[in-house]
């Protein structure tokens, strides 16, 4: 149940129907808006409203909602979330598109890493992008250089002023991961690892969750609910394809469609990962542009600066010099969809 | 097989080459373009070009080509297709976007129709769209006006100078669409009806082909290819969305990245249709954004003055005003993308 | 609108009930069963009963169905649906298990269609099955024989005194095919074909309706109620297979638990095709028992005497002597499936 | 690759073998069956055996193989893995069905638990089944009672004699979980866990690996080495269900080939949970039959006193009577299985 307050209720309004929810056993949320303030009350399963309510001083409204996820909903929460960086950097409602770059993962050559942090960062990235532990198919592959990677990734934090967005793969890791890096990247495969979800919920670093192969649109605001129960606010929602019945020519259908799907129901951000959605390298630029054009919020993109000898995922890998040449476009595309009325 | 001749290769060399293909028994399809000659040589399922074939004066390379879409393929025909209609309007290639926009059906009440079609043309499309039989999901749903429809649809390009699109259901049909259509649409549930692709392959009418509700790309293609086979070579790829496990929020997953997939392996225009390809009217507009952006040749939008009252497919419909307003923004959107260097 | 009429109504109250309805504006259907007498009305979208209705002599109770296939609906037609063929064999119901065998397609080699005729009729089958126009999804591939591969499937009758089930693909050739066989198959492709869903409709064969790639059973049950609105009652309903995300092993999902569902909902039979639902010989004979024990009421397989030498879907086919293996096993499962309480 | 040893190959040649190939670099698996030996060379990316090794004495063979899951694979390991418990319950190979039976998840009401528990021992069943910890889709869900639930299991054990199986989510509970339970289970959302799965492999007790919703069996095979790869041979699959476009009767689509798909492969016992793979009581009895025909080495039901007041997952839960019911159904078919020559 949703307690929208009139405009001009006063403080002590507010107070009273948080004080009068709680004694009825619903555990509320309180959003203040420049305008409105809005009381989430949850707990209700019946989704009855105690008539009572209505008649409280200050109420103008009170909806009955029946979205699952109570603090991802915009219905509780209206304005865009707008996650802020130490350096500044925004992610959400109407700051730059936010560009996350860098090779899949981690190599041992410590040049590559560098190099490609030099690269994206002059070419207008935002986040250096990197995996320290890898998620892999088989037991046989490549599993990541663990810490010694998230050193890498801090040192070339350092050189850049690039912040690090990189994965973390199991709870006992989430401390020790939020120590290296800016922001915490939730896998697909992980998207249900409940344990996972609230154990970043409950640090302070920005999470970027990402949608799990057959998740639906509820069940990825669902998992965000997971993480922000816990205390943490600060959720991007990253869409990476999901799993369709044709693999020919990509790895994955992007569903690009979910960024307004989203927005419309979610204040979160919103992230694209082009490279993960599609699976081929000459797909990355042009769905890279869809997604800036249809409302994301920030884009991921794997660089290398040899991709056919990346470790992993090269075939899905831009060079930096085709990275710097997107991120033009880019920029043209993004300051149009600004001055654009409809968007 | 494919046979690239050189760039100065004699008329007198083609035609050997060709002769001797046919001798061969093989089934031959010439494409000469501005510097290349290139003869698809069809029958060879054995993969194995005979020897002395590279041997020939004037052969450059002999390809072996595992593309089962011989006709529909950029190998054989690596320049793009460009559709030209009477009116001068063109379809594909670097031409302008070509905006196909209208009611999901041709209704009883005459003035719709003619309302619709005057505010698009007004707005810039080229072709008005509307069904005259409407393929429907239960037989008690409203099966369109027949031919009444097509006179109609007829009657509003007489006066609006839009060519007309719409959709042909069964063979014994094809010839009275033909009479009154500039183009016939083939709908998802028929894309594997080959009966309906033969018929109108072997008119000259081009024709839209929508991919089928969970067809891979290359049983797109192969069904253009049914089209092409019959010696029409002018067909329109229309992807309109794919099923998928989510339908929560949308009707259908719209497979943006089938643009660039198609494109890099078949010369045919591609056209998307966001009204269908979501179901959803809020999603139509980013959606047709960004299918601009990432290299659609065309869209299909329906448009309706008052979509609430449509007969069908109300939902997903936009007003004329807000139709008028996306023009605005895919103007502005096109002409980027075609001053940009990589698209 | 379903009117259940009270176990004693007479004949006066029935005839009084249908003719109101019909002033009322509504298309009706009289199911006389041994007990109860149900009228189902059609054309109430509104969901709403007249009120007087209930009270007219003789109204046990007035349902207002959802269920958009009316003539399909269980509720509508609660006893099961069991087709009689001339010879006397019968599909549907507590009737024996109905096996329809054969090779893909009807081949070149006359003898091979007799050799697998008489070795499945041997085995116990009770149809001949194979394919003389096919649906192919290349256009370069083998199309059928046509009228001549009928001549052959009516010889093999002939000789052997089993049915002949086989496809039709177009609206066009719906009369032919019926000249020459017990029941007319609509191939997957086909199912939302609305032109020759009506042309079955209206001839007086029974049909075999397989289920879409990716069609819903509401779709399923939807594509029935066509045929079953013009007229032709005797319809039956074949699973083959559904597109899924997963086809290194298997070419579809064989989704069995649609026998049960289905049966829950509609009274006509539900057969299983194991060979396209699997596309692996292997898979054959373990899911064809599964479909027995789980109710299904017929199987369609593929079979002929050197499956890798057929013409198409030689990996998915039997050879005859696994096939006699096969029905030695579904004897007795039958047999236990029919003695049990619970089936 | 694969050496396949000489049935007649001394210990010294199969040791000789075995310590060439670790030279060579290779981690080597031995498998040492009633009639062969078969040793695994594990880190061959190039597929290339070097050629002095088949020329080693007691070699048979050398398979190239590509199969990723080595451990897994049925080429490797060619006997079926039967995994015993304590009390001496097997589960794989040609042991008898082995059902594990209750509640979706361990309740506050400790009657319920037992009465489940006397129920189903009554009617054959060798497991009890029971979640303490719940992954549930919403935060604001019932999350399992934790230890206090592993208690309760490990109590009904004691009085009914039962296995217990029980899911654990997360690698901190590995150990904890494994004090009480007979088997751990990993759920659908953690099949690619792979810090859990590690964890399950690093320890003793059997596991019970459920496929994940859209996981390839590829995928499923994969995640089953994870933990064969830590030490832990007995895994069992289990195939709950995958994701589908039609969930409008059932939960998911129950994929039974992926019984002989998987035994066909790989040399684990495959479980079937008819509960969660149609999400529907009314399924559960047909199509646990239909796995007991077509292959599956145990079933997984969920079985409650109330179904209707049951905590989570009611709608697909059985009484205990139709549980009863259908144990005695299932006896008959396994019965038949056995005896059959082709199953």
């Amino acid at each position: 149940m949703i307690i929208v307050m009139e405009p001009n209720a006063s403080e002590e309004n507010i107070q009273n129907m948080d004080e009068t929810l709680r004694d009825l056993g619903y555990q509320t949320i309180l959003n203040k808006g420049d305008v409105l303030t809005v009381i989430a009350a949850i707990g209700d399963k019946s989704m009855i409203a105690p008539k009572h309510l209505s008649a409280m001083p200050g109420v103008k409204e009170i909806v009955p909602i029946q979205d699952p996820y109570k603090r991802a909903s915009r219905i509780t929460h209206p304005e865009d979330t707008v996650i802020e960086f130490e350096n500044g950097v925004k992610l959400g409602g109407n700051s730059d598109l936010c560009v996350m770059a860098g090779p899949c993962s981690v190599e041992e050559d410590t040049e590559i890493l560098l190099t490609v942090a030099r690269g994206v960062k002059a070419a207008g990235a935002n986040f250096l992008r990197g995996g320290a532990f890898k998620p892999r198919t088989s037991p046989y592959d490549f599993q990541g250089l663990g810490e010694e990677g998230l050193k890498r990734l801090a040192k070339a934090r350092e050189e850049t002023g690039l912040l690090v967005v990189t994965e973390v793969l199991d709870s006992q890791d989430v401390e020790l991961v939020a120590e290296y890096a800016d922001m915490l990247q939730i896998g697909a495969r992980n998207m249900q690892n409940y344990k996972l979800l609230n154990a970043v919920g409950r640090q302070k670093k920005p999470v970027l969750l990402k949608r799990g192969l057959s998740a639906t649109i509820k069940e990825f605001l669902l998992a965000a609910e997971y993480i922000m129960v816990q205390g943490n606010p600060n959720v991007a929602l990253c869409e990476r394809g999901i799993r369709s019945f044709d693999t020919s020519f990509t790895r994955n259908v992007l569903d690009l469609a979910a960024v307004p799907v989203i927005q419309k129901r979610c204040h979160l951000p919103v992230v694209i990962d082009p490279s993960h959605g599609t699976g081929q390298r000459y797909l990355v630029s042009p769905m890279s542009k869809a997604a800036a054009v249809c409302g994301a919020n920030g884009l991921m993109i794997e660089v290398h600066p040899d991709p056919d000898k990346a470790w992993s995922d090269g075939q899905q890998t831009l060079t930096i010099p085709a990275f710097e040449s997107l991120m033009k476009d880019l920029t043209a595309l993004y300051k149009l969809r600004v001055s654009s009325d409809q968007l």
